[in-house]
């Protein structure tokens, strides 16, 4: 078994992840990441230590005309060699303005879709060490607050009973696993732009981080550390679903519980919290103490909050990026 | 009342600090940082928002030859000057290693035996958002774990009932001390190089601060908010005494009580957990957790922990600094 190999059995054991008798989506964009992740599971699946049904997933955004395409053909080319089943799917419409943020919800509702529809258990994503660093810096640099540097959960829920998880994120940095598929003579997209990648994390990458490792050659490895024992020390969180909420719920919270409460929230009714700092979550806190009526608090890069008829709503709109996100 | 005048007493009451029938040593370097401090608690008092004894304090850690005196002489021509009390102490003898470590400690020592003598409640430094926006990101990056990203606290106990506080962290960058020096007429010493200031620190603030700031110009205040949101959700600490303590009673401890324990106690013998980052503290909790006896951990830059007797002993000693920290 190859090193790689056996780091993610290892992983796999300790998320206690089903070992057989599971379904389970791969979602494969063409980069190392998710190939190698992809590869590997298939391995672990010949070598009978993981005696899944493997469907790879990969979703065609349709954002960079040709390449797009390109990859898709890659991926079809992969799965085929390797006699792994595939589902792809295609973005139906363009959108106007917040064009990532759309495609990667529209990506993440495919992921789901596929994965209901094939009985899996989850969806399982190629993020690597390197993205969980990037992501803590991000979301430092914008003022996110603790619950941004908690960074990305190894598992969570992605709705409707499956389940997301990053079986490599903690563990593998980008460049091993670039190796795995050397090792292993699997070419990949090198040139493979995740719907995520915004110009900033693109900055954090190839400016900011290099630097970083000047001060201290693992920085990133610190840096998923630091997340990680962040992500332990989160304050518990009031869990409120999507959809409207009566004001006066939210108005029996403590202080911590209504801001970790708005959190939550809002990543059950926007998905994510892209570009929410801590100065819009207590701005939503604010709309939920005060007693004036009607008032919206508008959030960067996509939706808003509503303050109505005692309840607080969520909508979205179509407001331009903010200026912090370009 | 000038600006940074008006800022200084908001915190300063916010803080709950004494306004009358108290005493406060102003420590003193020289740089605009303290100097505006000092300048504007005086004319505080002088405006009668403050009546309180103000003793400035400089201390002369005759590191850097004729600039360390040229700094002392200047800090005496200003209370002086202002005819504000000075109290001025000198460093007794040279260190062969650990030279910042134990400059900054003998400064300390100084600050708070001064404050003693002339019944101080506390000591004011001239911390400011930037020095803690910088300490935030040396602790990132050296991966100090949570505490250490909770950064500087405003209030904290010195030792002997004297407080040490940081009355304009909160709101001051480091270029409102200086145009307050200006605004007042005021010389301050540019160069005066803080004992605290090592090589890694002028880094992070020359070349990675602003690098920072090219993602976000608000990027000190982001920082300085961060760590404040970081310390109110700290782990609770089992307040542990300095000197040896024994084993049983650490291991009645939970898992994280026994982690911010070993912390606190570090702090309390060591003096702060400078270059000690989470894999250190883990090191000690496993020496506490383990029943082979006569273990010691070695600290990085100073310090060591040792097992034996049923008891943990921190000792000091005089390793040579750790690679990590230049």
């Amino acid at each position: 078994m190859r090193g790689f190999e056996r780091e993610l059995i290892t992983n796999w054991r300790r998320l206690c992840l089903p070992t057989d008798n599971a379904a389970i989506v791969v979602a494969v964009s063409g980069g190392a990441d998710s190939v190698s992740l992809l590869v590997a599971i298939d391995a672990l699946k010949k070598q009978k230590k993981l005696d899944l049904r493997i469907v790879a997933a990969h979703y065609n955004h349709r954002l960079r005309e040709e390449a797009s395409d390109e990859d898709e053909a890659f991926v079809r080319g992969l799965c085929s060699d390797r006699k792994i089943e595939l589902a792809v799917g295609h973005a139906a419409h363009r959108h106007n303005s917040n064009v990532e943020q759309a495609a990667r919800n529209d990506r993440y509702t495919y992921l789901q879709e596929t994965a209901v529809s094939v009985r899996a258990f989850a969806v399982a994503t190629g993020h690597t060490m390197d993205d969980q660093a990037e992501t803590f810096l991000l979301n430092l640099i914008r003022g996110s607050g603790v619950q941004g540097l908690a960074g990305m959960p190894p598992i969570r829920e992605l709705g409707g009973d499956i389940q997301l998880i990053r079986p490599i994120m903690s563990w593998a940095r980008r460049s091993a696993t670039e190796g795995y598929c050397h090792e292993m003579g699997v070419d990949f997209r090198s040139d493979t732009m995740n719907v995520d990648e915004a110009f900033t994390r693109v900055r954090v990458r190839k400016i900011l981080l290099p630097l970083l490792a000047d001060f201290n050659p693992k920085i990133v490895e610190r840096l998923a550390e630091t997340a990680r024992l962040l992500r332990q020390n989160l304050p518990p969180t009031a869990e409120i679903p999507p959809g409207p909420i009566a004001l006066e719920r939210l108005r029996s919270l403590s202080e911590s519980e209504l801001a970790s409460g708005v959190r939550g929230w809002l990543i059950a009714n926007r998905g994510d919290l892209r570009n929410i700092e801590a100065k819009h979550i207590d701005a939503v806190c604010r709309l939920v103490n005060s007693r004036k009526s009607g008032k919206t608090v508008e959030l960067p890069g996509f939706g808003r909050v509503t303050k109505g008829g005692g309840k607080l709503a969520f909508s979205e709109n179509n407001i331009e990026k903010t200026p912090s996100e370009n």
